[in-house]
Parts: structure tokens; sequence; C-alpha cells
């Protein structure tokens, strides 16, 4: 690699500034839902500056854009990218940063007349949030072979809009076949939405995986009853069933190694003062950066859950809500963004990423990697969500290394 | 007394039969919010039941019914009473049985040719379930002077509906003076709306007062953050705090004597499966039969609340949604229902009051007592509230004899 390569920082911050114009609400935040006029502007806009840099901008069936430098080889790309819709309250970061910097790093390739052995692409997914359709990563699942084109199209938002007719309509129900584009690697600079590197100093992430994830929902009966007339021995009180619940699952993460949980949702019917609850839907988010301290983790839950059930009187049901393995990634890539951070004097420290991301999906069809810049405050999916400018350009800049070097493998 | 005096069992089960087709619910239930066209039709048939017995009936500025026999001599009269207004998934006992055995008790009298010394009456007082309007036991309240007619009928349903509006358009403004009626005595028979009496084999319970209450909302701020990316030990979680509280709550009813404690309301917000709570408002509903070891919980909660806030960084504030003091019943009405009881060879136990009733009220203007039967089930507030038959003329019967008692001493 040409070691004096670098990004240019001024227009990374001036495009993501750009961008975060599109859909930009009072409180500072960007809110382009998918598919929505807002996410068509962003597209729009983002596909003028693919055309501008001179790439072979193409749309998919599912609305991912790909925006391709031609190598001097024929056969598999190396693939940056990540996703430019929001959730309704989002920030200006989130997805943004990685198809910025991701252009970017081909444009720096093209400044500095620099032609990779393998062809690269930025790529921009539909409807990573899942915010507005279901699934969550819905772009990158589908260019992974995940969902079929069809299945997809057929998804409706919460008022019954068809993702397909909405695809139509923005203009970006492409000709290609998503997955068109072979891949050599895929790598993907992300906002860590978390706090630990900003309490760690400040570095970088080098993304080992993605961690393991069990969604449950909870539903509990008991016998609802006066909270007055009714002695504590007679009543079977559901919402205490849930408290024991949640408290359990919270010591498990004390003892099982790389454990989170948290109870998000607690619902308790019917909701008055002086009545004993009579049913209680709770959920659960587990994650682990293993699939087997999860599993263990699961099952103390489920055990916990039929001793509780068995000694107060209350049902307890389960429903899985949501359950992904652990997604590893690529030791050669992530050694690689170690290499680069250190080429380029950065301090960078391995981490597991708690959220799920494109990667995980990217990670079904080659060697994957991530790196993650700090959020002040670990904040995200929030219009506060905040980056500095300086950690951006250190993230891009080792992303274009590790992309080179993956280019010219 | 005459110790043949008896209720006309199957009378009041009829009369009960055709108060509880007024606002009858398909459930099976009853469904006559105060001040409504179903409560207007209910008041309508009880003063032409009232008319019908030869009382001298008057209704007060508040809507209260009263129909009042009179006694040998002049001065304050023996009051038995109850309300007919229901919750709005009610059934058919709760108050209803308790004005109508009222009216048995004075028809007894009458079918017996028997005057007592003192006047004696019956009343059904306005609004008793607070269901539609608050406080709950409004008629009771404003008769023993708790509340001015003038701030009552200023009250307003959830729709914004004016309570004197409503009484004067079903016509149940009266002329009469809330209170116009001195009290010698007030007795009460309602059903127990809880399981110990039909537990304890089914027999009468000789209430000896209306224990003491404690509602408190707390509200518990902590620090949203994604359930995936932040560690433990970054999470400030007010639904851990909150399930802590359940549980020392709950505990504490195990060490103090008679003490209740329930978490009826417990709202997450923002409630997603993946984001840490922000903020959680619950319920504490505390009570005991005396106001020193309810004393003692609530200051023992509010200690473990203090040291949490303190040891997790949990934001906890306090609201008073209600506090009334423990109401002791007097004892020489108490023993005359146990000494009626034994009269008719009817098992009879003390216990306390677990809900409010307008026998609270009333004890601040003269001695009183209440006689409770069994609620199958525990049931109220229910469709499906029972009592059999059997057990509502027990019932009756010693409210006749304990009030005849009353009236004659």
């Amino acid at each position: 690699m040409s070691t004096n390569l670098r990004i240019d920082g001024a227009r990374l911050v001036s495009r993501l500034e750009a961008l975060s114009r599109i859909g930009a609400t009072p409180e500072g935040g960007c809110r382009r839902l998918a598919l929505t006029d807002e996410d068509k502007q962003g597209r729009d806009w983002l596909l003028s500056q693919m055309q501008a840099l001179g790439l072979d901008v193409k749309v998919d069936a599912i609305g991912n854009i790909v925006g391709i430098l031609k190598g001097q080889q024929q056969g598999p790309a190396v693939i940056l990218g990540s996703h430019i819709d929001t959730v309704g309250t989002g920030g200006r970061f989130d997805g943004a940063l990685g198809v910025i910097a991701g252009v970017e790093v081909l444009a720096a390739l093209r400044d500095a007349g620099l032609t990779p052995k393998r062809d690269m692409a930025v790529i921009a997914f539909t409807n990573e949030e899942g915010a507005r359709f279901h699934p969550d990563m819905l772009g990158s699942y589908v260019w992974a072979g995940g969902m079929s084109v069809e299945a997809a199209h057929a998804e409706k938002d919460s008022e019954g809009v068809v993702l397909g007719a909405e695809l139509n309509r923005i203009g970006y129900h492409g000709p290609e076949q998503p997955g068109f584009l072979k891949a050599h690697a895929y790598l993907e600079l992300h906002i860590e939405q978390g706090p630990v590197l900003e309490g760690d100093g400040g570095g970088l992430g080098a993304v080992t995986g993605i961690q393991a994830i069990c969604w449950l929902e909870l539903t509990l009966r008991g016998r609802p009853s006066h909270a007055g007339t009714t002695p504590m021995a007679y009543r079977k009180d559901p919402g205490l069933a849930a408290a024991r619940i949640n408290i359990f699952a919270n010591e498990l993460t004390k003892t099982i190694s790389g454990q989170l949980a948290n109870s998000g949702v607690i619902r308790v019917e019917p909701g008055n003062v002086n009545v004993v609850p009579e049913r209680v839907v709770m959920s659960l988010d587990l994650r682990n950066p293993n699939d087997a301290p999860l599993a263990e983790t699961e099952a103390a839950v489920r055990k916990f859950c039929a001793e509780l059930s068995e000694r107060d009187g209350i049902e307890i049901s389960f429903r899985d809500l949501a359950r992904f393995p652990a997604t590893p990634f690529a030791e050669e890539l992530i050694a690689g963004m170690e290499a680069s951070a250190a080429e380029l004097g950065l301090p960078i420290r391995r981490m597991i990423s708690g959220a799920g991301h494109d990667a995980q999906m990217m990670s079904r069809l080659c060697p994957t990697a991530m790196v993650f810049i700090p959020s002040i405050g670990g904040l995200s999916h929030n219009p506060a969500e905040f980056s500095t400018d300086e950690d951006m350009v250190k993230g891009a800049n080792v992303l274009l290394s590790a992309a080179w070097r993956a280019a010219n493998a």
C-alpha cells in the first residue's frame, strides 16, 4: 500500500453533513425511514455522488445501491457498505457514516490514481434499521440469499403499505439481482452505539463478530384479585413473578461470561392500583458473544420459570421473538484492521458488536470485518447520537487501508 | 326483641333479582355507573319500593335516597345503608345487597307490626364506587360533612360531564341537606369481596373496622441505553429497581403483622425489547388494620428506595395517591352483631374489611359496624361476583336483629 494514502477528511465530514440535511429533524437528528420520500432524497443524493466519482452504479431488485470501481482483474469484489435509512428518531451517523466512508475510500483511490487488483464496491443496503419494514437488515439479508426478493417485496409497514410498491413509487426497484456482485471480502465502518470505546480512552474497535441473540416474550398468568380484601397467601401475582425473573436474569450476567440481559417490555394487566395483576407480558433480550453460554443462560431462565410456576401457581408461556447465533468475523480481516490502525499510529482494541449490522448478513457470503469508532455517551438511535470528525476520519482511514490491503491480497 | 322476627328471605332474593335486571350485562353482572340512565332506573325502582312500604322517602342535595320508618320517640335514627351504583363491570351483589337488606329489615318490622323506639332509616348513598366520579364513597362523604355539596357538584367524570348537572338531569338533586337525619348508629351488610369467609368454612363476618390505606405512586428514572451495546455495569435500569421494590414490599408482608402490599401499576418506558428502560411508574397499595405497622411499612419502603437510589443511580420520586387512617368500628355494635348471630345459631368471626365502604364515612358521625357474608371465590367488581341466597338471608337476619337491638337500646 501507498502508506501516504489518506481519506480527504474535510470532504468526508462535508458529505456526511450534506446527507444529514436530508430528513433533518429539529432536535438535530435524522428521520429517513426506509423507502419514504426522505429515503428517496437520500438515495438520489448518494447516487449522484457515486456517479460524479465515475463509479459504475447499479440498483438491485430490493433497492440496494451498488457503486463499483473496476479493478485490474476479473473476480469477486471487496465490498464496503452500510445503510442510509434511519429509525424514526435517528441520529446523523448510524449507517450514513459507513456508506460515506466507503464512497470516500473509492474517492481516495481515484484521487491517488490507484487501481486495485480486485474490483471494489460500496453498497447502501435497503431497510437496515427495520424501523419501517420487518425484518431489520432486510436489504443485506436478501443480498445474502437469506430471504427471497418476492417475500421481501410482500412485507408491509405498520400501515399496511407494501414494500414492493414503495420501491416502485420511489424509483428504486432496480434491474439487478441481489447478490449479483460476488464478494471477496466485506468491510464496514460503523459507530459503536455503546459506551465501551469512549470509556476505554477513545480508541477504535476491531470488531471480532456479532454476538448471539435470543429474544423471548414471556406471558405470565396469575389470578386477579382485590388488593385490599385478598390475604397475601391467596394471591397469584404475575407481577411479582416477573420481578423475580427480571432479577434472576440480571444476576446470571454476573456469573456467565459476556452475558447481557434486559427486560425492556413489561406490561401489567389490568393495571389498577388496587387489583393484584392478572397477566404480565415481559420481554427478555439475552445476548452473548458465544452461543454456548447464551444457551446456558436461556436454559437457566427457563428452569427458574418452571420452578416459579410450580411454586407460585403462575402459568408462564414462552414465545421466540428473535434468535440468531453468534457471527464470528474473519480473523485475517480483524488482524488487517489492527495492522492498518498500527500503521496509522491509532490505538485499536478488539471488541464484540452488541448490535446487528449488514456485516452480519454479508458474513454468510465472504470473510467480513468491521471497525468501530466511539459514540459519545454511548448514545445511538437518538438525535443526540454523536461522534467526532476526528474519529470519523480515523475510522475511514483504517477502512481505506484495510480495504486496499484486501483488494490487493 | 321478638326472637321469631325474621327477614322474608324469598322477597329479599326477589328484590335483588329485580334490581339486578336494571343495567344487567350479557355476562351476568350489572353496569349502573353513578348518575347514568341505568342508575336513575335503579333509583326510581328503589324509591317505589320504599314508598310502597310506607316509608317517609327523602332525597338530599347529593342524591342520597333516604327511607325513614318513624319510631316511638324523637331523636337520632338507626341507619342502615349501602349503595346501588356499580363499577363498569360490576356484579349483582356489591352495594345492592346492603340497600335491599335494609329495606327488608324495615319491611320485616312493618309486617310484624313492630314500631322501634328510635327512628330507623335505610340510605342508598350516591357514587360509592368512584368508578364514574371521584372520590369513591362520595355520597356518604358529603353526608358525613367531609366534602361540601358544592365541591361534590363540581366533580367531573372522565368525559368532563359535571356531577351536579347529571343529578339534575336524572331528577335526583333533592331538597334535603345531606346529613339532615341525625344518626344514633349505622349498620351495613355487605359481601366480603374477598376469600377469607369462604376459606374459613363459610360463616359470617363481624367487621371490626376498615384497614388503614396508603397508596403511593413511584416514578423511577434511569438512563435509557441499547440492550446489545451497553455493558451491564454502564446501565441504570429503573425496571430492575422497580422489581426490587416490588419484591421488598412483598417480603415486608411476611414480617409486619396484618400487612398487605400490591404493585398493580407498572408502566415501563419506552417499552422496547432492546432498550434498557428509561422510566418506570409503579404503584404501591399498602394496607394494614392498624396505623402504626402501616407507617412502619411505608418507612421501610422509603428507606429501601433511598438506598437503592444511592447504590444504583436511579432517581426515585414519590406521590401520594391516597392515604386513610384505620377506621375502627364500635365495639358495642360489633358485639351486637356477634350476639345476633349467636341468637340465630349462625357462626360468625371477627375480621377487618379490606375495602372501603360507606360505613367508613358514617363512622365519623356515629357508632358503626358491618356484617359480611361470603363471596364465592373471593370475586368482586366482576360479573361472576356471587353469594348464595342462603348467606344473603343469614346476613340480613343478623342485620335485622342487630338493628332492632340498636333501635331499642
